[in-house]
């Protein structure tokens, strides 16, 4: 079947990360809740969240009612203005950010936040390094790619310096040969001392981490991980920045997934579940230590949109729905009372569950050959033949009506925070099924 | 007067390229066509269309309509799904776009389109270094803002490598000692020239320009100069990416600044003037030279919110209406008919006029305090009390109801291309007036 959307497409739209050729995207204009259709009317579960950005689930009435009141008032005004939809989002983002955050830098999205932290970071401590983790995505503009920590940094390398990568923590796969999980978190604490000590801790602006590390494998950090990262950063004059671009607002049962953890960073950059996508928004949450440095003197970063009209009314209707709702309890709910235990089943019944791990609505399952060698089902950043297994699954995902999120070895379950925990047996029966896939490819 | 919008701003946004200290933005949450209201219902007639965005105007019903129906339809999507809204966009987008350029690649806006611009040209060219121009402006994230040839660009600094910035044509205080128009295009050309030769042709990716400078003049190429630098390029097998998130959509009275002189680029970044800014949309247009490059290999870079349906609808609606109403045919008369020959009086008028220059509804008036030494009304990059003769000025078209663009010894007159001839000629005898204050200052 072959519409004007898909012929224009093909002709017309250049895709993001892709080879251009092969593709044959579904033609996509229709969603609701936790589900989307396409053209031929075939519904899909979204296990997805699209990018992990849907939280509030797709075209919520209350964020879309927001829009269109918006949009016959003021769609935009320059940032050097005031405006109602800006101030209020800027309150109702303060209003649930930890400690004493409570100013807001607005951006388009999640890799300008990021920019934007570093540089205030870089501007207030006049240091210019930059510690984060490898197995990190923290977008794809010149300063935000160079941070990121996988394959996808290295065609726009070399960037800008003063970037050093360190490890996390990754209990499954430990790079400190560590036997348990509090060990990991420990090992993973000596080790960023290390670092610091080794680069010069008068040298380091600011370490970044993603507070759960998304796509790169929903890697919860070990209890007392980041309070030992904060006393590190305490102790050297070194700023905290958290990027919760992925796991903030509701995505692990928490407005900010550092409220999991009681850590205040001092910066945090946030994008995707602010309002979910629904008009494109980010930004980076600051307390006074960063704001006051540029009382006197001018913070030299901006854009057109900073505070969009718009996207700041967008943010404020689903502020408020997951504040009336009880989304991020709901969020909560779904992780401890129905996806932890359900996983846990799947990590049972198929071999070629190694593990499970996730909190709230942000979990992965991570995929292997062998559950002694650990063995991951494609290999890192497995790509044609070598990626085959994977796209067996995603095959199998998809014919059974569930959009997966998927990333080298693992499949996510990813799904809006307002998954109703029907649809998410659904999606999870779904992937009890696909996974008989996964599991014929297990060699162990 | 103060309200809770006000004091909201004052306690929870950070604003961009200011410090924060003293701020006293004017609360705006009405604007319309060309004008916009603060609120205690003070009208200001809108010279700067923000920061050069609202081409069409603020709140054009045909927009609003676009968008307020997508909203009931589908916000967002992922972008590797294809969709109606975008598609339309892109073709639309390509219709209009010189030459071969048949292929758009979406951002949320201009720095993120440079970026991307510069990241194909490396890619598809395997060579390294960009060439741009000081007194120009590509945006404010990490490879954007080392583009850029002016102050903002020194806070981030050292940035990404390979950037290589030359002169451009500037008659009025020309860097090749020209004493002509003509003479300053060819020296430019010259100049380029020794620079590709001096930087090694096989190492250069790309030439990067606005195709008229924006915010740093509004500089407008000698007749010949861009093909002249096409030839370069094309001599030596390096990609040409114009800018055109300022200068495009109609500011300059056409579709694209390019088409003024029809040279057709490998790229064409924009923003702005494609849906006006009401909801963050940029991008960049290719053709099958860079497109086909990634055909088989993929493109490593994309963003959450690439081809945002309710962004794209919003260029969908905008771009009609410029088709159905003839709105870069009237920014082309309004420059010819109206804006060119009054701003001519006021340079014969007004000591303090050293030069105008512009076309479409793209014009600066360049501030002296002296004619023949040239010497600018207030000093390049100055601030505080070295600025004040400007701010006096600034503060003389407000108090008179004109809201206008300023930057350095500048004022642009760049409002909406769809201001009526009325409105205008009110702007401009504002802007007489208000010229009295810059004369104050004159000491020729």
């Amino acid at each position: 079947m072959t519409s004007s959307t898909y012929d224009d497409d093909r002709k017309h739209v250049f895709h993001s990360w892709s080879a251009q050729a092969a593709l044959t995207p579904l033609v996509v204009n229709r969603a609701e809740g936790s589900c989307f259709w396409d053209e031929s009317g075939r519904r899909y579960l979204d296990f997805s969240s699209q990018l992990v950005n849907a939280n509030i689930g797709h075209q919520h009435p209350k964020v879309i009612e927001a829009i269109i009141e918006q949009a016959g008032k003021l769609t935009t005004i320059a940032p050097f203005h005031a405006n109602e939809a800006r101030s209020e989002a800027a309150r109702l983002i303060a209003s649930h950010a930890p400690g004493d955050l409570d100013k807001v830098f607005f951006t388009n999205g999640g890799a300008e936040a990021t920019e934007n932290a570093v540089r205030m970071a870089r501007l207030v401590t006049d240091r210019h390094k930059i510690l984060t983790t490898y197995r990190s995505y923290h977008g794809a503009t010149g300063g935000s790619i160079v941070l990121t920590g996988e394959p996808r940094r290295w065609a726009s390398e070399p960037g800008i310096p003063g970037v050093v990568h360190f490890h996390g923590p990754y209990p499954y796969r430990s790079p400190f040969y560590a036997d348990s999980v509090e060990q990991e978190g420990e090992r993973a604490l000596a080790h960023l001392a290390e670092v610091i000590a080794l680069e010069g801790p008068q040298t380091v602006a600011a370490v970044l981490l993603e507070t759960v590390v998304g796509t790169n494998g929903i890697l919860v950090p070990p209890d007392g991980y980041l309070a030992g990262v904060r006393e590190l950063c305490d102790r050297h004059g070194i700023l905290l920045i958290l990027d919760e671009v992925m796991s903030g607002f509701g995505r692990c049962g928490e407005w900010f997934a550092a409220d999991h953890w009681n850590v205040v960073p001092d910066l945090i950059c946030f994008a995707k579940g602010v309002n979910s996508g629904y008009v494109p928004l980010g930004g980076v949450i600051m307390g006074p230590k960063v704001a006051d440095a540029f009382a006197t003197r001018p913070y030299p970063g901006g854009l057109t949109y900073s505070g969009h009209p718009l996207a700041c009314a967008a943010a404020v209707g689903s502020i408020r729905a997951f504040e009336e709702e009880g989304i991020v309890e709901h969020a909560r709910m779904l992780g401890t009372d129905v996806i932890g235990p359900e996983l846990a089943k799947l990590a049972v019944n198929h071999p070629s569950v190694g593990e499970v791990r996730g909190l709230g609505v942000f979990w992965a399952i991570e995929l292997v050959r062998d559950r002694e060698t650990r063995e991951p089902l494609v290999p890192f950043n497995a790509a044609g033949p070598d990626a085959a297994p994977m796209a067996a699954f995603i095959g199998a995902c998809k014919e059974r009506g569930l959009w997966p999120f998927t990333h080298f070895n693992r499949t996510h379950v990813v799904p809006p925070c307002t998954i109703t925990v029907d649809e998410l047996r659904e999606g999870l029966a779904i992937l009890d099924d696909a996974l008989t896939v996964a599991d014929s490819y297990y060699t162990g």
